[in-house]
């Protein structure tokens, strides 16, 4: 991806262009993977009938490709083969509390990819894309729980989307007025952090007595989700 | 939906029928003043050149309006007042681990909210408008930290979208293949808690000794973000 490519598919928020790409924008394959990684959750952008659609969907990831499902009769499913897409994965870590309100903001990682998905029709590829996504969203529960036979597969719509046009964006770090004139008011200033943890699995009341979490569940609690 | 639920209802326009999951699908008031009050990051969907651009944005919320801000070079800010736009606000609360993957699912609240922003020129209304929006975002600050200037008031561009088209999704619970044939697989079955919390404030370096967080910062640790 060129410069040009970069300067496209970046969103503009406060500050100059230049400085902007500096500090925050970033097209390093390293940083993409990793955000989708530690997420599951995207915001999924379509435009139907010339409106835009933004929908929050669980997305899986193999390193080419992200993977969304849905009903093969979702709308926005349904547009989005014909049609341009973004989609975007954040990670909010906290808030940024400057002396001035003006140099408040969000410490984040956020990835957002462009392109045209692809509906999956090839049945191998489908199951392995099916995999892809509960494994990324819910590690071990593939081979855990039990697989879609042919009418739920029938019935579900998979979307491949390509990570060829990606972009990142990332702020980290305190508040950026702490060496300007605002810096001699007495304000604190500082960051708010924010974090995302799993709980404790909390079983099914349906469930009966003498069946305990697996491991691949269990292990998950107490740690960072974000 | 009887007549007192019809009282406090949104409208329902062609775009937030519930088509799908129509247990989901609420156009209650109050659940969508919950889900907007809990958070501060929207997915901002907007088309550029007929390409969706989904950007993570804060908000702030008024109750009529939502509030977004930017510098006033912003591509997304500059296109939406003449474009429909989608916002969505998403709290993800947790994966629902079912029997079976296709019933696997996420517990999350979402809303969204469809229009066409109004860019606010007033002097009055602006100030009012990024007051909400900082208060929103983080409860205090406005009144603690320096307000903005003429020339930070200049170069800050404000978007109001009204809160009239709106609708919003929840899903709450277990899994729902506890009463089916899967029930008898001895599967584990249940949800795995997701939540988002505030953590102790961290100082900028550049702050001098002695100055502490203000108690509107400190009463925010280790509370519920989400």
């Amino acid at each position: 991806m060129n410069n040009k490519q970069l300067a496209s598919a970046l969103p503009e928020t406060d500050r100059t262009r230049h400085r902007r790409l500096r500090e925050q924008g970033s097209l390093d394959r390293a940083q993409l993977d990793a955000i989708l990684e530690t997420g599951f959750i995207c915001h999924f952008g379509v435009v139907i009938d010339g409106i835009p659609m933004v929908v929050p969907t669980v997305y899986g990831n193999d390193g080419r490709y992200l993977y969304f499902h849905g009903s093969v009769a979702s709308r926005s499913l349904v547009a989005s083969p014909k049609a341009a897409v973004c989609v975007t994965v954040t990670h909010v870590d906290g808030l940024v509390l400057a002396r001035s309100v003006f140099e408040h903001g969000v410490n984040y990682r956020s990835a957002m990819i462009y392109g045209v998905p692809r509906l999956v029709t090839d049945a191998e590829e489908k199951l392995a894309g099916l995999r892809c996504l509960t494994e990324h969203a819910t590690p071990g529960q593939w081979d855990y729980a039990r697989q879609p036979n042919r009418k739920e597969l029938a019935a579900t719509a998979l979307l491949a989307l390509s990570l060829e046009e990606a972009s990142v964006k990332i702020r980290t770090g305190g508040p950026d007025d702490g060496d300007g004139p605002d810096a001699a008011l007495g304000i604190w200033a500082g960051v708010l952090p924010l974090t995302a943890t799993w709980g404790e699995p909390d079983a099914d009341p349906l469930l009966p007595d003498g069946i305990e979490p697996p491991h691949h569940i269990l292990a998950r609690s107490n740690t960072r989700a974000g």
